[in-house]
């Protein structure tokens, strides 16, 4: 017996068990399409006959040289025949010709492949047969003509122009706005025209056989699966190109025959924001495709109740059993013909992050589906994101690109979308937005960590340099503020205070609008929405994610405002606060400086015991806004030269002041300026001093703790004081203290017990006793390496990974993510930014070998990660993999990651669960 | 019945069966002295009568307060009676005394422990006795002073100065100018003296019983092992504190009583130069201590021959039989007593560098040791290192020093004596040396890759900042130049062209005397010594060696006569050629320099076509020297900027132009300024674009060849082309490519395609087939991490362990040897530099994933290590657990890893042959 490549809707149980899986399997044959019909005819909904050619007919017809498959075109006929009887009607018939659509239908929704061809079956004597059962020429003879078109354009590659062109000169000569007024026998004429056209281009008559234009089509449908379109789309998409596409052959039915018929397109539920009620619009007496073309104006869908009150109820029983068994919101397709209703489509619909986070947690609480599958599989974290920041509304978006106001695009480091004025200086941003209460863009060609100030008073920031971990993008992240960087085509001119983009230039002061999101750059002023966290189904989601979740979420924080927002965000800890952040501040600044540059030990005690209040205060604003929870401080960690001017900066100054010099004739000012000269150079041979080759390996982290251990013992000493003020108060404090760097265990061992005598110290002069621990970053290759060593030592590790992949990779980020790093992801050598989602086979390896050598020495060596894979969905699953006891990333990443790591941990329990099942079966089999 | 604490010297089995295993057991027990004279009295040596208490019995007085352990003194007494049966002498008796020496004998040779104390038994009434023996009063009373002083000084701690001052009055008042002219009276007046000296200092007469003197004598040598000094200096030769000491009482015998008894120290064969021959010095009628003292003048020990002929041949069969019998050159002391010979002491013979390889060799061939043990055990790889560099006469050294011609010290990164006038530049050094042919030594702050001409030029180099890997250190020890770097002391004016150290004033064009083996530097010209490589006896030991080495030796050189020194001192390949190093050359840097500046397609091309030429030519003069070993080439590594001058010295250049266009009035030079000017600020603006802020993990290695592909594929055409037309003239090559700096197998598979397509290209226009391979430096951790993936793609591995180490460690080289690695290693938070030897718990860790993960995927594969650690014993015993196949390193080290690698194999047999003994003992018993 030949293979069967043709199923009627009616044969879904025959195609699943040859299929021989599940409803993946059953796709993969039938088509989303295909199997979607047989699926809702198999519910018993009204769906109009049909039979599906499966995706293995098309596999075959390409592999066997454009040839139909053995028996499937006898199967097909047989089917018709089927179709013939269910409809009543007979292809090819005068009197009572049954028309078929013929649409593709692969696994997955794709552009790119053929289209729809409506009403073949359709010929000069058929034509006859339906104007006589029809009483409308006019309605006959414009499908006739949209057939010939349909199969010239779709079937045979006919251009669309020369078919315009026909219309629009019949338009003209009947002075016709629009095709409504065209009459049966305008559209005679235009028939006639078309099959010369079809004639013309295609070296063949317009096919007057049903059955040959069935054939032809089918044999379209499966040659458009290796188009070009579709061929590059499978390649981007990353979709197999051996699955093929299903070909659909539906009876035609028609909402065009009168008051009693309609046509239209809904969603089960509102797909804008979830609420469940169904939306749509339909239309009275039209066609399917009017509905989208947009020629009559549609009316929404609940006016059904009034105009078919019958029908109504039955759309919406049958919208009901599609929710019930697909457990989704629908989006459908749906024709009245002369009062009956027919389903021509159903699938999953696509929403917004909103409508996702409702629509799932409603779900939930109807009893669709579980809170695991709502968490897992009803919400992508990056449509948590979405709730974050504020967007373009999309209408002001359209109307700035007509306008030809995008100026740019750039790299999308931080979402969001922000609008303000051009501020070229931090100072100027900051003066701008703190005294004039204006809104502002800070604009730099990269930034410095004194600009932070400009930035953390700005909207956005947009730069020309930089990649997707410079200065400038970890800032914005931290801070979630939206910014794009690395804008080539911005020239910025901070002398002249203005930059050129494409020839147009902006000038400080000039609003433009910056898009996080898109990494889109627009000149004005654009609109935005502001999405919102709290809302109550994304909290109840979240709340299920955090029960789901093996991984807890932390975060980074360096202020209280930022240990607060976490909190709300659902942060149980701060996983890192950045010491050295708090050193870069105004007041401070200079005391830092002054420690670096004296050697004399009473002007440094004084600097420390200066800095001492500042840091006491800094920690106890965090103790307090995580009363309970852990805190992590991180010692100090930059080599000390971030904290001077630039050597670069400073040659510069210092040949001004010569050559000002040589001009100078007035005595106090050639003082004054010797005495600059003699400063500057007494910096400069501090900077020169100061100067490594490769800072980010120089003397840094523990290093510089070892090397200066008067600052972390200050460090440690503000960490107590501040944990036994707070705990005398009755919050409830659990400091961490970390060490950054440490690359062997003795580096760890020395500064743990300088760092604890001092604890120690602090905690007996005041008589309490703090809950504190001491560990180390896993940031060094060697650290990891040695883990077994370092957790002698240590009662936390800390993955840093950004330095680790760096170390790892040999990879220095900030000069890569500009250079080689970007072509080396362009040309596919590297899969992905590794500074993006952690290295699965380099990172993550030697991770997981500190991880399981930690735990030897230490069972119960609390392990995470800090930085930014903290809140990388990716990087979070290998996390969890790797057993990790939590991820920090910045606050705004936090619901991201809570989500992600419920994610992860419930698939892992899902599949396992699978496994356990099959072996089950295969047990009782 | 309680432990044995004394054992008589011909108990020796008896102690070795209570120590329970071998030689280096025994000798724990009865310290090296004891064992020694012990092994000598079963050999039936005439060795005076005596016993050794134990080290077990010194830990124990120490650990108990300081009380004898129960039945010591008892068992002390014992011994003595056997003694004194042997003697024929009674201890304290007046006719007969026996007199007895006390010394402390610990396992190891150790400064700092208690002297001897001679004449041990003398009191006013056994002197009596002594002087009706020997009929010689002054020898009696001489004989007691010393007892008295060396027992108040040793056993009391009294200072040496009143007594000397005594004897220095008791001369003047007798106008004498030596002790010998001092009468038996007046040694009579002097011991009355020493008495009260005794008495007033220790608060105690001097005792006159002999059984007290011996027990005092005891305790205080069990109490000088926990000594400051002792303490000291097992801390810093890492002797274990809990070995103790032994004490050694053994009979005196005279060697000044007549002409017929005599002194002497000899080595059995000469320790200078090796040569198979009695060498030492002798005195007639003298005690021990006047030999050592210089005294009187010594004569030859040969002249014993005409002196005393029964007793030298007695002596050469005593010298015949320790060496049988400990296989090794003894060094001995000796004293005949009235023509009878007794034996003091053995132990084996402090030796040259070049004593130590002929003696070894000579041994092999004289049946007494075997070729292993010649390899492993009795030449070190410093030795063998000695044999490579001049070094300074010692003699002039001292006189330099006396003088106060020592300048400074610094670090000893390359050894050797250099002695030259100083030139402060390059270009100077190369002309004084090239064309005026004059000694230079090359003095720099630091030395930069375009300085390499005058380093080559130069006998040696001294730089005032680096460290051990910098790049002065690297090209010396690349090129075996003598260089002291890091000498901090040095105050370098390169505008005055002089330098200042302590005050002292060095112009150029002065002479100094550098000893890079030292780290010393000296004023003025000292003498120096060239061993010889080519030592007959050397090179067969190194024969040897080969033979017993699994790692094979291979070499990196870059030049010609690089590889022909190589292949001179054993090389089996060169396993890095550094093609980069090529492009310094002075007129091939504007080739590289317009590479890189250039945008223009046809500039680059030419630069490239005229480039080809000259890397044609290095390969091709590597090929001819290596005929038949394999030379790996690898590809251009260097970040770009390095070809270019550094932005500091443009900026200072460019200020330097402006400030001159300030005052210039002339037409001509003004238009000359502005050109410099904009010249400056072209290559300036280029230099800021490449600049990179972590140059060590930016654009170079791979990356470069990806992203200039033209570069390395010229490269790759030249070493083809150089291969075929070698191949032609009967050359036997073997080139290997080598890709630096991968991280990712995609960069390999990349890389490799494209240049293997230039090499096929090459092969096939010629019609030729080299045997030829591809591979990579396995320098970055992921590389190591992924070693599977990368084998896919590599047919070798050639470990770059100083970049590896770097990126392990997160340490920056350059920067850190100068700064905070020091200070590591001063306070032993790392044990030593790793960059100097592997990282055994870190970086071969990684190394050992890689070697295991690369032969999983290919199994034949290659796998070597080149750079600095290639040469060092310890990390060549790494490589060798590790598996590799080579090490390569800098010529000069190449025989040093010969025998490294021999020892490390050869110690790996025994000690698997020392298990299997052990296992059959254990199953046969």
């Amino acid at each position: 017996m030949a293979k069967k490549w043709v199923y009627l809707f009616d044969e879904l149980d025959q195609a699943a068990s040859y299929a021989g899986g599940g409803w993946e399997e059953v796709k993969g044959l039938l088509g989303g399409k295909g199997a979607n019909l047989a699926e809702m005819t198999r519910l018993g909904l009204p769906v109009p006959p049909g039979f599906t050619v499966t995706t293995e007919a098309c596999n075959s017809y390409l592999a066997e040289g454009m040839k139909f498959p053995e028996k499937m075109w006898e199967q097909q006929l047989a089917a018709l025949a089927e179709v013939e009887k269910r409809a009543g009607k007979k292809f090819g018939d005068h009197a009572k010709p049954l028309l078929v659509s013929c649409r593709s239908g692969a696994k997955f929704s794709m552009p790119g492949m053929m289209d729809t061809v409506l009403n073949i079956g359709l010929n000069d004597d058929t034509v006859e047969g339906m104007i006589e059962a029809t009483k409308d020429p006019r309605f006959v003879y414009d499908s006739f003509r949209r057939l010939i078109q349909m199969f010239g354009s779709v079937v045979m590659g006919v251009p669309d122009e020369p078919f315009e062109e026909i219309i629009g000169k019949a338009r003209k000569s009947r002075g016709a706005k629009s095709d409504a007024e065209l009459s049966a026998d305008d559209w005679k004429v235009v028939i006639q025209k078309f099959k010369n056209v079809f004639l013309h281009h295609s070296h063949m008559p317009f096919p007057t056989d049903p059955f040959e234009q069935l054939h032809l089509a089918t044999e379209a449908v499966f040659r458009s699966w290796n188009g070009k379109r579709a061929v590059d789309y499978r390649e981007a998409a990353k979709i197999a190109h051996d699955l093929g596409t299903a070909v659909n052959i539906v009876a035609m039915v028609f909402g065009n025959m009168g008051a009693t018929s309609a046509t239209g397109v809904a969603t089960t539920r509102n797909v804008t924001n979830g609420e469940k009620r169904i939306e749509g619009d339909y239309l009275i007496n039209a066609q399917g495709e009017d509905v989208v073309a947009g020629i009559r104006e549609t009316l929404p869908i609940e006016q059904m109740a009034v105009d078919m009150p019958e029908t109504w109820k039955e759309f919406g029983q049958v919208c009901a059993t599609l929710e019930q068994h697909y457990r989704d919101t629908q989006d459908i397709e749906f024709t009245v013909e002369r009062g009956k209703l027919w389903m021509l489509q159903t699938r999953d619909a696509k929403r917004t992050a909103m409508a996702a986070v409702r629509i799932a947690v409603d779900m939930v609480e109807e009893g669709l589906i579980t809170r695991e599958e709502a968490v897992e599989k009803r919400v992508t974290t990056d449509q948590v994101d979405f709730f974050l920041h504020p967007q373009f509304n999309s209408q002001s978006k359209q109307a700035a690109k007509a306008e030809g106001r995008l100026l740019a695009r750039g790299l999308n480091v931080s979402p969001g979308a922000a609008v303000g004025m051009v501020a070229f200086t931090a100072d100027l941003a900051q003066s701008w937005a703190k005294k004039e209460g204006k809104k502002v863009i800070m604009v730099r060609p990269e930034t410095k960590p004194d600009d932070v100030h400009g930035m953390l008073a700005a909207q956005g920031i947009l730069t020309s340099r930089g990649g997707r971990t410079s200065h400038a993008a970890l800032v914005a992240r931290q801070f979630g503020k939206p910014a794009v960087v690395g804008v080539a085509a911005l020239d910025i001119d901070l002398g002249r205070h203005q930059m050129t983009v494409g020839g147009q230039v902006i000038n400080e002061g000039d609003w433009i609008s910056v898009s996080g999101t898109t990494g889109e750059v627009f000149l004005g002023q654009l609109e935005t929405m502001i999405p919102d966290i709290s809302d109550p189904w994304l909290m109840k989601l979240l709340q299920w994610a955090d029960d789901a979740a093996r991984l807890q979420v932390w975060t980074n924080a360096d202020y209280p405002h930022d240990a607060r927002r976490a909190r709300e965000f659902g942060a149980r800890g701060i996983g890192l606060c950045r010491t050295e952040h708090m050193f870069f501040q105004p007041e401070r600044l200079p005391l830092i400086q002054k420690l670096i540059m004296t050697n004399d030990p009473v002007e440094r005690r004084e600097a420390l015991d200066a800095l001492l209040p500042y840091q006491r205060e800094d920690f106890s604003g965090l103790f307090r806004e995580m009363n309970g929870l852990p805190v992590i401080i991180r010692l100090i960690d930059p080599p000390l030269h971030e904290f001077l001017p630039g050597l670069e900066m400073l040659l510069t100054q210092l040949a001004d002041c010569k050559i000002k010099l040589q001009h100078a004739r007035d005595l106090d000012e050639i003082n004054e300026l010797l005495k600059k000269i003699e400063e500057y150079q007494r910096v400069l041979k501090l900077v020169e001093t100061l100067h490594e080759a490769n800072p980010m390996l120089g003397l840094r982290g523990v290093r510089l703790g070892i090397r200066m251990p008067e600052l972390t013992q200050m460090q440690v000493r503000a960490v107590f004081e501040a944990a036994c003020q707070c705990a005398a108060e009755g919050i409830d404090v659990h400091p961490e203290i970390m060490i950054p760097l440490t690359a062997h265990a003795n580096e760890l061992k020395i500064q743990r017990n300088a760092l604890e005598t001092v604890a120690r110290e602090v905690m007996e002069g005041r008589d309490m006793a703090i809950d504190y621990k001491f560990g180390t970053m896993i940031e060094v290759p060697r650290a990891a390496l040695t883990a077994d060593e370092m957790a002698e030592y240590a009662q936390f590790f800390s993955f840093g990974t950004n330095d680790l992949t760096q170390m790892v990779f040999g990879i220095s980020r900030d000069d890569a993510e500009k250079g080689f790093l970007i072509d080396y992801m362009r040309r596919e050598i590297l899969p992905e930014n590794p500074f993006v989602s952690i290295d699965e086979h380099g990172v993550a390896k030697i991770m997981g070998m500190a991880v399981e050598s930690g735990r030897k020495t230490r069972p119960d060596l609390e392990v995470g990660i800090c930085g930014e894979h903290g809140g990388d969905p990716k990087s979070i699953a290998i996390c969890h993999k790797l057993g990790l006891n939590y991820v920090s990333c910045s606050p705004f990443r936090v619901p991201i990651a809570r989500l992600a790591a419920a994610q992860i941990a419930l698939k892992e329990r899902r599949l396992s669960q699978e496994v356990r099942t099959a072996k089950g079966a295969l047990v009782a089999g």
